[in-house]
């Protein structure tokens, strides 16, 4: 695998040129100077190239182990790498002030998060999974709760879990058993058994804080009855952290996976003795709410992880085609033998690569953006306004990107020939761990309906379509510039594309006997267009400010545009002309109704 | 892993009412009767479905094992199966009757391939490279070579091997540098290191006949200096094929790979002692014309396989969607707990699949019948116009099947949500397998390059143009029919596309200047529409037989309509009108120019 260069480049692109600092003068945020926001980003693009990206392929390559005695040992380096993390304090960076943290704008956390996914996703699961049980625990747990955990999971000496699957409850988690049984002194003992638990067991912390979905005696069926419980694998006896005896949390086993082979997949079994002691957070039966305050942000996560793997494949990539010589190049470029990266079908690869990352790294970005001003400007209504579009985003952003990762990544594989489908070169493991990003954190389905469904039927598309009046402000803007403007007619059309279908999934959508059906059958194509229109329109905008830096800025060398500004028009032109069509095309996709798909009998065949 | 059934039924449709028994009416198959196929399809099911299948998991889970001594042991099992196989007499059903096969039409050859490498890739590909050798020495070896390799590799008592790539010379063959030297006895000593030889050492035969790629003394550089020699590894002594002492050829290493673990990818070393003793084949300097000679079936045949893998990935995937409950129907529906298989999202991935496949299959099947009418038509110009049809087709089943096997496998993995990514389940197998077959025998890149560049340009478009008028008039006879019409003009369009892009291509792939990087440019983008409107045609064909046997033909339950022609027309429905859509796309691609693409310097960044 070849090493791993954290963009810093194009994230301060995105963060200074196109989002132009925004977010960095809200209250709030005074400390974060563009000059603080630079070295962090500097510093941390050290620790994942130095630190973590040279444990990717040996930590795929050593896996995990489950020992006799029920402890779970990661591959080697990666407590220590994991120890660098959390004693550079990068674990509280996007945590606020109040918390222990260091209260740095989410598109600074982001962009970290995607680095630190980039050089080894793997170890990247295990803060990830952390921030989650903070925020669940910020949102919901009870003063007492907050000081006695919060610090320790800050500081990242402890690390977090969310327990929620069973073997008979995934994507339905109304049919959770688990069971959560009330104390005498106001704690639980829980008994039951839950799957696939990110960094279940581990040994590179102290402790490990499991937040887990319970339920507890005569709570009735389905959703309301499901309670959140935190359980600590080793009980904390002092108000300073102290720890005290091993709770009745195991781990079963772990799973043999295609990829992210050095994060720990565990099955846990609580109370198979005297029972797990657990904590009520928030209040009982409302625990599958409590989860999803917290899951908006880690679908938001998921995303980012994506594009980590994504930029990832596609240095690999361009490192294999820019060293790989192969044949010769045409006759008008010098007939010489040139590396691959020569032949225009390769670097048609190469391009779609690239141009996608950009254009998703920059819709992510967009959307941190919106996170920082929905919970910091200081206006209610501007707060609101940027919620309502955070919550149509993070779908997009989760499903979309990741779908993307997997094809770039497979792209990737395809751009080695048959080099890419050696382990070693390392190709095939980004594949591999990208492949589950799609599924996990709710599945790209899961988040289909969930934007076709809640978020777009609640308000009446209200904030998809001002989401839309900003792409068509975009593709204007596109139009009035001379050198752009084939980018703006196509993103225009892009822009009524989307316009129509959701007029056609609010209107099938809100009939009371087919509307559920109609959500169901149309999300997917509906959530790919939202998804190539919107990473278009953030492209559309790099490349007005790359063209304007283009003609207003210094350039390295007098004689030539600066090359960055010239690839990412290039990356702009591409994802706007030659991947929006491919997007464009589920409109026709919809429109072709939903008769064969409800006629089609799998069962039948 | 899901057992495998082969899908007889749709082999029979294809053959029987889309194709209409077309090429068993050739001189040459007077033995090929309809019922005769039929029985061979049922029995090459049995071995299938009952003896490859079964070892899917446990090649993939066990692997190859390179031993001290040099040999390879393939998994358990694999021997028995191979033997079974052999034994059956399956190895020669398309070869010719005059070099002992059995000589039945592609058509049938074809099904039986795609339900073996269906049920086990891996195992799959030793015969596959076997019958590439017998291709090439039918073709170019003389009488004697003849008369000594082929009745032992059309039995399968021998396999054969394929030995083109070498470190620096993959795509790029002109640069192979291993030496055939000859000897005063008119053999050659070979000299020199191949990569990627897939089955090059096993325990699962008596003899391995090698072909392989080297370089004459004095030869001159580039292609023409290439010859191809036959290189056995143990010396064949006599006439009856008694077998003599081991010859220099030694197994250096085996690759680890993403998949197809059961399929031994070895390093083959000749001529590290005395020099590995080979025969030449065929005129010397011609050795990639004549390895090219049978690289054309052999493409068919990759493209064949990807088809297998997508069968097997779509049974995989609606075994577990048929099963897993999770969540409630839509109340119009009944608002009951149901299987996923009864969400209208997952539905879309299933039909999604098994449309796909259906398409694949049915364009794979014509291409196999026009290399029947191609090889054995009483008339030379049907022959010849049935050849200009195959060298079109042939890189479009190898490239967009395998490209789409690689989806299909992917969407498999997809609706089995957490349990795709745990290696237990199978569905992550058939991805990584799959993923090979867009690589080997050609990268489809190089198979888009054929298509655009050689196959269009050397007769101006005119065995395309003569399959585009095919297309028209299949979504006229749609277009007539009232319960198709819609798909008629859907069809319609896609060919206008077709013909449009096949303009472009044409007038800018024909400039002296920027020709060959316009035809690099457009070319995997124009076999991808070309693959999409293919594949439409094809269903479209499939739509009118299916119409025509729910109205004429009897069936099963009187009260409803066959179930089998239901599901085909949902799913010709879905290629026409929501998959070729997507296809169509890859038109506003290539109008988009080529400039971005043109001006992209990968090395910039």
């Amino acid at each position: 695998m070849t090493p791993y260069a954290a963009p810093v480049r194009d994230f301060r692109f995105v963060l200074e040129e196109v989002l132009e600092h925004g977010s960095l003068a809200l209250p709030g945020f005074e400390e974060a100077s563009p000059d603080l926001v630079e070295a962090v980003l500097e510093e941390a693009a050290k620790l994942a190239g130095d630190v973590w990206a040279p444990l990717n392929a040996s930590g795929d390559r050593q896996g995990c182990t489950l020992r006799q005695d029920g402890s779970v040992n990661v591959p080697e380096g990666f407590i220590e790498a994991y120890q660098a993390y959390a004693e550079g304090g990068w674990n509280g960076i996007g945590v606020g002030e109040a918390l222990g943290g260091q209260g740095l704008p989410e598109v600074v956390a982001s962009s970290v998060q995607e680095m630190l996914h980039g050089a080894n996703m793997a170890l990247g699961l295990c803060p990830m999974l952390t921030a989650g049980a903070i925020e669940a625990l910020a949102h919901h747990g009870s003063d007492a709760q907050k000081a006695t955990y919060l610090p320790k999971l800050v500081e990242g000496t402890w690390t977090g879990t969310m327990n929620l699957t069973e073997p008979q409850a995934g994507s339905d988690l109304s049919k959770v058993r688990t069971r959560g049984v009330p104390q005498e002194d106001g704690s639980y003992r829980l008994f039951g058994q839950k799957i696939y638990i990110t960094w279940g067991e581990h040994d590179a912390a102290e402790n490990i804080i499991h937040l887990v979905l319970a339920r507890t005696p005569d709570a009735p069926e389905g959703n309301k009855g499901i309670s959140l419980f935190l359980v600590p694998k080793y009980l904390v006896i002092d108000d300073d952290g102290s720890l005290g005896e091993r709770n009745d949390v195991t781990c079963a086993s772990i799973e043999h996976k295609l990829g992210i082979h050095g994060s720990p997949t565990c099955t846990l079994s609580f109370g198979e003795n005297e029972g797990a002691i657990g904590y009520l957070v928030g209040e009982e039966g409302r625990g599958l709410n409590h989860m999803f305050t917290m899951m908006n942000e880690a679908r938001h996560k998921v995303g980012v992880q994506g594009i980590g793997v994504a930029e990832r494949a596609c240095q690999q990539a361009f490192a294999f085609a820019l060293d790989r010589v192969q044949g010769k190049s045409p006759r008008s470029r010098g007939g010489r033998e040139c590396t691959i990266s020569d032949h225009l079908d390769v670097r048609r690869m190469l391009l779609s690569m690239r141009a996608r990352t950009d254009a998703l790294r920059a819709l992510a970005l967009f959307c941190a953006a919106q996170l920082d001003v929905a919970r910091h400007a200081a206006d209610e209504s501007e707060r609101e306004a940027a919620q309502a579009k955070v919550d149509v985003l993070i779908p997009v952003v989760k499903a979309f990107s990741t779908d993307q990762a997997v094809e770039i990544a497979s792209l990737g594989v395809q751009v080695h020939g048959g080099m890419g489908f050696i382990e070693e070169t390392g190709a095939a493991q980004l594949l591999r761990d990208a492949r589950i990003a799609p599924i996990y954190e709710g599945t790209n389905g899961i988040q289909a309906l969930d934007l076709a469904g809640r978020k777009l039927q609640r308000d009446g598309g209200a904030a998809l379509a001002g989401l839309i009046d900003d792409v068509e402000g975009t593709a204007r803007l596109l139009s009035e510039t001379p050198e752009l403007a084939a980018l703006g007619e196509a993103l225009a059309a892009g822009a009524a594309d989307l316009t129509a279908v959701m007029a056609i999934l609010l209107e099938q959508g809100s009939d009371p006997e087919r509307g559920p059906d109609a959500i169901q059958a149309y999300a997917t194509p509906f959530l790919s267009l939202a998804g190539h229109v919107l990473c278009a329109w953030q492209m559309g905008r790099a490349a007005l400010a790359a063209n304007t830096a283009q003609q207003t800025g210094s350039r390295p060398d007098p004689g030539r545009p600066d090359p960055f500004y010239a690839a990412k028009l290039q990356s702009a032109d591409f994802v706007i002309r030659q991947w929006l069509p491919v997007g464009r095309a589920q409109r026709a996709v919809i429109e072709a109704g939903m008769a064969s798909l409800a006629a089609f009998e799998p069962g039948s065949l």
